[in-house]
């Protein structure tokens, strides 16, 4: 394989910025992610690559739901604030406040928009294991001028030479 | 669940504009799609949304490839064009230039990268399927100036109300 135009190729997929949590008895998990996308309307599925031997894979996993908290423009401290494991300390994690969602799963007070889902089947092959959730519920503090498409935080707006994905 | 957080949630992820091909023996399958994202490094892994009764996903599922070809700014006729079903026409399909692949899935001669995946795994849950793929080969057939993520054609730039997904 060409390792350059594999690189080239892949980079051309545009990302935007998220803070996946899950939280089950005294374990939470929250990492900043971009590998996302939804994959059906109905049920509405997303499908999340999450790094295999993080807090927050293992969290999912054993709780069975997630929360994809989307961040919005000029959000970046917030996606560099979840880069290191997260830790919980009363009503916040990494700082962030949150409530828990219907799931259980933390919703960030901060983030614009949420999605909570239920795992409905984890594709497990790589250093990133594909997470397929259901929607169960969804949270929008308020609805962004424009295109909701352009009002993300996107992974170009981390930095000319961050191309991390994960 | 609420319908409008929905919506705008969901509508906050950012999608590029691939054409999805693949082929084997008389059948071939292409399609425009936008629900894609890399889910691993190692192996590379790319998950895409696929229409559950679209020719593209009987192709795939039976000849266990396929390609993903990138489509840069500008090239929203070709975008356009894959909405419909394709037809072979000796050289071309949906009157584009093409090539086999190392797999045997079509390289669009007018995509400015293409990757090659073989089928790992499918998740059959709705009415788009999450195929997961590995890359097995890329092509670029020019490095873009500046990010590559800043050079593909993007869901938005096909239309103010274009929202379709899959």
């Amino acid at each position: 394989m060409d390792e350059d135009a594999k690189k080239t190729a892949l980079r051309m997929i545009p990302y935007g910025i998220y803070v996946l949590t899950a939280e089950k008895g005294d374990a939470v998990g929250a990492a900043t992610v971009n590998w996302v996308t939804q994959t059906a309307f109905t049920p509405p599925l997303v499908a999340v690559g999450v790094k295999t031997d993080s807090a927050t894979y293992a969290t999912i996993k054993d709780a069975g739901h997630f929360a994809l908290n989307m961040l919005g423009k000029g959000q970046q401290g917030i996606a560099f604030g979840f880069f290191k494991p997260a830790e919980k300390d009363g009503e916040t994690i990494g700082g962030e406040s949150y409530r828990s969602g219907t799931t259980g799963a933390p919703i960030l007070e901060n983030a614009p928009a949420s999605v909570e889902c239920k795992v409905l089947e984890i594709v497990e092959q790589g250093d990133h294991q594909v997470v397929v959730g259901e929607l169960v519920e969804a949270h929008a503090a308020t609805a962004p001028e424009g295109r909701p498409d352009q009002a993300i935080l996107t992974k170009w707006e981390l930095g000319d030479n961050v191309f991390y994905g994960g």
